[in-house]
Order: C-alpha cells, then structure tokens, then sequence
C-alpha cells in the first residue's frame, strides 16, 4: 500500500513551523505496520495545492493531507479539494452544531471565518472534530483515498489516532496485507547515542526480524524495537526476545518503557512505597516540580517546592545557615545538603532533593565554571551530596540537573521500603 | 524564481528524524529576499529519489537536496543524480586529499565506504565540505541548479550557510530580482486564532507588499508581517507601516515582538522598575518559576516560587491560615488572596502571584469542575484575586493558568513604579 503526506501552510516553508505532526505519524503507522513513501509540504496557494492533490491521488492508495483547515484567509485546502473533487462545498449541519456549542461553552462569538471551517466538499464522509473547529472529512480522488485533517498538532494527532489510522488499518485489511508488528521504546537516560548505538549493535544480525532505531531527547535516548510477525502473537514473540537481550546491556540507564516519564516512573516508586517527597531547587527553578506535577495524581507522593532563587530565602525557607552561604557560597557541597535537609524537614517528607548550580550563561568562575551543579539528596539515611560538571547551555544545564536529580531517586527507591 | 527543496532518507520517512533543516533553511531564505516553493522528502529509494529529481528539475530554477551522501548502503543520492544527469560517478581528488587530511588528524583508518563519499557526477561543481566527509556538489539538470548537501545538521548548515546562499544571491541578481524582505513577528495572548484573524483582515488590502502569516501556540498566537521592497530600507517601511496599522488592532493581547517571551517581556519591566517577584504556586507546580528562569539574569528580579503543592505546605510556607483552608478550600479566592499575601511577606518582594486551582482529570466538583483556577495578585496597593474557569486537559489548564497570571503581572508593570 502507499501511503503518502501532503503538508499545507506557508508556516511549513517561511521558517515558522517545524513539521512535527510527520514525525509523529510515522511513528504511530509503523506501528501499524506501514511506512510512508513520501512527504510533501506545499504553501498556501491554490495552484500548488490543486496540482499536489492531483498528482499524489494519481499514485497512491492514501494520503493524509493536514493544514489549510483553519478561519483565516490562508486556508485554502476544503475549497480546493472540492475543486479537486469537482464538487461544491456545502455546510456541514453536524460539525456547525459542535461549532456553536463549542463556542457557547466558552463564551466567545462565532466569527464570519468560523463559518469557513464547517463547510466540506459535498459528498465527503465527516468526521467531528474532539479538539478543534474543523471537521476531518475523506474523499476518493482517483485510486486514492484522502483524509483531509487540521494542521493544529493537538486536534491532528486527536483525528489521526481516532479516524485515520482505523481505516488504514481496515484498508490494510481489505488489501490483504496482515503482517504484524509489535513495537518498545526502551528509554534510557544519560547515555548517549553513540554509545547506545555501539552497546546494542550486535544484537542486530541476532534479531533479524526486529528493526532497532534510536531517538535523541537530551538527556534521554530511546532505543525503539520494532519487530515483524505473521501473527500478533508471533510479532509479541519476536519483540520479547529482542527487548530481554537489549535490557542487561543498558543497564541501569533504562529507566522507562513507552509512555513512561522520568518523573512518572518516580512517582509510581513513591507511591508504592508510600513514601513523600519534597524540593529545594535553585537553578532548576521550579522544573522538577513541574516535571512532577505533569503527572496526575502527584498529590499522592509529591508535598512541594521551595524555590528558594535569591539566597535569602535558601536561608529563609530551607534553613541555609547564613554561614554556611557566607563560607562556601550558594552553589556548593554545604549548601546542597543544608537545602535538602531544610526541604524535608520542613515539609515532614521521607525525601528532598536539592539542587544549587550555575545554569549561565553568566555566573561561572575557574573554580566553579558554568555547568557546576550540587545535587542533595536527603532521606530516612541521611544526607548525601553529589557534585556535576555538565557542560551545555543554560537550557541543557537546567534539564540536565532536573534528570539528574529525579534519577537519583529513581536507583535510591527502586524496589520495597526497607 | 522557483526554488524547491529535496530531503532523502529514511529516517525522515520513520518517524526517527523531525526535518529542522528545513525550518532553518526557509529562515535563511526569506531573510536573502526569496521563499521556498515544495519540500518534498523522500526515502533511501532509488526510484524515488530519481523520480523527484527529475519532476522538480522540470518545474524548479534551484532545488537543494539534502541527505544520502554518506557512507553507507542506504545511501544513493550520488549515484541517482549521476544517473539522472547521464554521467558517471568519478573520484574528486581534492575532496580525497581532503578526506585523507581528516582522517589522519583523528588517527582514523579510511574505510572502503569513505571512498564513496568523495565520488561525484563527473562535471559537476565541488565545494568541499569544511565540517564532514562528503562534499557538495553542483549540477544542472533541465532549467534548474541543483545543490547536493549532506543532511547530518552541522554540515548542511555549514554548506548552505558558505556556498548556496551566495550562489542563489547570484542567481536572483542574474535574473533582475533584487527584491528585500524585512520581518516581524507580533505575539499575542489568549486571543483565539479566528479572532486575530478577524482583527487583522481589514489590513490585507491596504497594505499589499505585506504577508500576514498566523502561528498558534496556545495560549500564545503569533501575526508574522512580512513586507517586501526593492531595497531593505524600502521593506522596512513598508514593515513599519503595516506594524503600525496592526498593533491597535491586537490591543492588550500583544504582547512582544520577534523573539520576546512572555517571561521575558515581565522580567525586563520588572528590571526597569526595580522591583521583584515572588510566587506561591499550587497546581501550576513550579512552571511559572520555570518560566521566568529560563531567562538568563532572572535573578535580578525573581526571588523565588514556594511551590505548595500539599494543603500543610500551603500553612506553613505561605502562611494560610488553617481555617481559611477548612472553611474555603485550598482552590478558593480566600486562599488565593493568603497565599500570594504570604508568599510576598515573606520573600520581601514587592510583588507577588499565586495560583491554585483544579487541572484534572480528577479532583472537579459540580461547583468548582476541572479548570477552575483562582489566581492572585499581592503588590504594594493590596490583593486582588482574579476567578478563571479554563477548558481543556492538564496541561492546557496549568500552561493556561501559568501564562494568565505572568499576562496580569505584565499589564501591571507596564511604564514606570508609581
């Protein structure tokens, strides 16, 4: 089967817009065992659109066209697939109800452009949008089916999951081609992509019906293994046998599989070991609470954050001796553990952590150069302090040091409660 | 002048790689006065790969393709655009040279699979590649120039950077274009795209060398004016002009400019001011505090963020007083207007915000549903608290909440302290 991508906006070609939408959809299809043979990105102007339609229905079975779906004078894309099609647009009565009431909710007017967004190429089959104003809606042009969905990455990923890939996969099945494929992300954190690469490459030739790919998300790197079967259960088979290989050899860098986050997988360890958590950050500046309050249900483990930015209030809020902040300064051994034991303290939490460093690009000295971090860990044991030197920009120092200190409680509580 | 661009390979097809080339490139060229037309992106296949060479050498006067130029087997672009231009692939002796130079400096033995790179169509144009092993290289096929980079993002920048630019300058000054672009990017908040849209149409006719572009970002969306003129003073005025009109029109809900953000745009009117910030934040869990770090020299300004996530914390971090809480609940104006009270006395900042409130999926009430916030404002003329009722998931509900209360602040802290 070929499946192909048309990409409409001129925020794809002038620089605005980065196409993350593909990405993501090849990566949902593989898993539904197809791959994409080709991607096109066109702007705004009908000539260009029509004459992309046009050649791409000519030569594939489906395509997802995304963009050009919105209110504004740019979106083109429903009036000339209609002129495609050679059809009319004509108002769609159940995606205009969805438009009124979607509005009414949230108090605003319904503009003369919104009207725009219900209208679809007569004929069409429609399909609401759960996120959005436009609805998704599919033509046969040619030998090809279309699938017509908004740019906007919330509402294409919302229609792609729930009214694309469904009928990729019964035309798949119309078609015939049934092999299976089961997919895991095996997602490690500070260890990088050469290095995974080098660990795992001998598996290759060993598991020849497993496709390994590598994805970079500073600080993580993800190892995808995608394996192939006649059956679903054979696929599964293929799969298991792939990932208990890879695991000894990542160690303890494998912190997550899937959907799992860094602050996810912590918080499940708390949680069964119903044990709490507080912070001390400085550099960090409220990240890690943040990373862990993304997670719903964080009440459960997760107690607080004392940003204590200005070191009065590391002095104030976390009982840093002055001395101490006199003595060592804020970015040291002292002043991370004093943070990690004010945090626990005076939260009543089984945890803290801490963190001081210096983020930059400002701020660094030959002894203390930027990227300098002191990570405190304080617990039932006592405290403990580790030193960094990570070696980046003020963005790759923060997100660093928030890894760095959700990680280390990730080993220290991996397992029962003593 | 036509100009497409062509980007081979796989992992772009797989959801391995997102195209941030692409989105670099296009920014470059719209700042050298000319804007692509197609991105086309294609996998390690031959057949594609010479199909789209030659359809886009039929309609396009440049074409830069990126990608399959290195050493191994999945890589074919050389060899396709020998074939399509009907010659054979010979050795560049200077690339050779300079691949033996590289090599040695970094004790590496050359590899068969090296020697591929430094083969080339005979006839083309070679432009050594100062950052990698493969060069680029120059043909003509049809009406069109086509320039041959390789993908990996430091060389190609280096490249395009160094020997397409200058090359596509020449080629607009061949042709007579001379023509200059000057850009704007106006960001607004929470005024939804259909109605930036409806704000701005009125200006499309009066100002026609201008471009008016939409970028949503929620809560943020962003009008990018881009004029055209025969000289860059000339499209500066015609940018000046359209800015002028335009602004107005955005009221309050403009924001800042280009590469401002909103955490940016407080933190310098806090700066100028001379006055600081504190903040006590609940279900925004530290996200705001990230917000404002993320912008080197914060801590002029921001003293810090008592994130007090548990009800305790509220009490003991920020002083709300424990009746306050049993009586109102922690997500209530009352406790909105304590926190930010005792958030600002005791960091001793002039002001101070606070945001509790309901993210989901759980914790809603029929009185008090998922997304309602209450965020408060402590300053040197009292408390105000401030209801929100916000619609969408977790992190639309804390990425909303965030963003509302830095947009207080901002509209606060406009001119000089009284």
């Amino acid at each position: 089967m070929r499946i192909e991508a048309l990409c409409t906006g001129d925020e794809l070609l002038t620089g605005v817009t980065t196409d993350t939408n593909s990405t993501w959809f090849q990566q949902r299809l593989l898993e539904h065992g197809e791959q994409i043979a080709r991607t096109t990105v066109v702007g705004d102007v009908r000539e260009e659109i029509l004459e992309a339609l046009r050649t791409l229905s000519g030569r594939a079975d489906a395509v997802l066209v995304s963009g050009g779906l919105g209110p504004t004078a740019d979106d083109l894309t429903a009036e000339v697939a209609a002129q495609a099609a050679g059809v009319p647009l004509v108002i769609h009565e159940g995606a205009l109800a969805a438009l009124r009431e979607r509005f009414a909710k949230r108090g605003l007017a319904i503009t003369e452009n919104n009207m725009k967004q219900v209208m679809v190429p007569a004929g069409s089959e429609v399909v609401l949008n759960p996120a959005g104003s436009a609805p998704m809606f599919i033509l046969r042009l040619g030998k090809a089916v279309l699938f017509f969905v908004p740019g906007v990455p919330r509402e294409y990923r919302a229609l792609v999951e729930t009214a694309v890939l469904p009928r990729i996969d019964a035309l798949r099945a119309e078609r015939g081609e049934t092999g299976f494929r089961a997919l895991r992300l095996l997602k490690t954190v500070f260890l990088p992509e050469s290095h995974l690469d080098a660990r795992v490459r001998p598996l290759l030739a060993l598991h020849p019906r497993v496709t390994f790919g590598f994805r970079t998300h500073f600080p993580e790197n993800h190892l995808k293994l995608m394996a192939e079967g006649r059956s679903p259960e054979e696929a599964r088979e293929v799969l298991e046998a792939a990932d208990a290989a890879a695991r000894p050899l990542l160690g303890d860098h494998l912190f997550g599989v899937d959907d799992e986050t860094m602050a996810g997988v912590v918080g499940r360890q708390l949680l069964s070991r119903r044990e709490t958590l507080a912070l001390a950050e400085s550099c960090t500046g409220g990240r890690i609470g943040d990373m862990l309050t993304d997670v719903p249900g964080a009440s459960a483990y997760f107690l607080g954050s004392a940003v204590a930015y200005a070191n009065d209030l590391k002095e104030r809020w976390v009982s840093v001796a002055h001395t101490t902040l006199v003595e060592n300064g804020a970015v040291s051994q002292m002043v991370a553990g004093e943070m990690a034991r004010g945090a626990r303290r005076s939260a009543e939490s089984t945890w803290a952590l801490s963190v001081t460093g210096i983020a930059g690009p400002d701020g660094g000295t030959p002894e203390k150069p930027v990227g300098t971090v002191f990570i405190g860990l304080d617990g039932p044991d006592g405290t403990e302090v580790h030193a960094h030197r990570f070696h980046g920009d003020r963005e790759w120092v923060r997100s660093a040091s928030a890894y760095a200190a959700l990680d280390w409680l990730r080993l220290r509580t991996r397992g029962s409660a003593s």
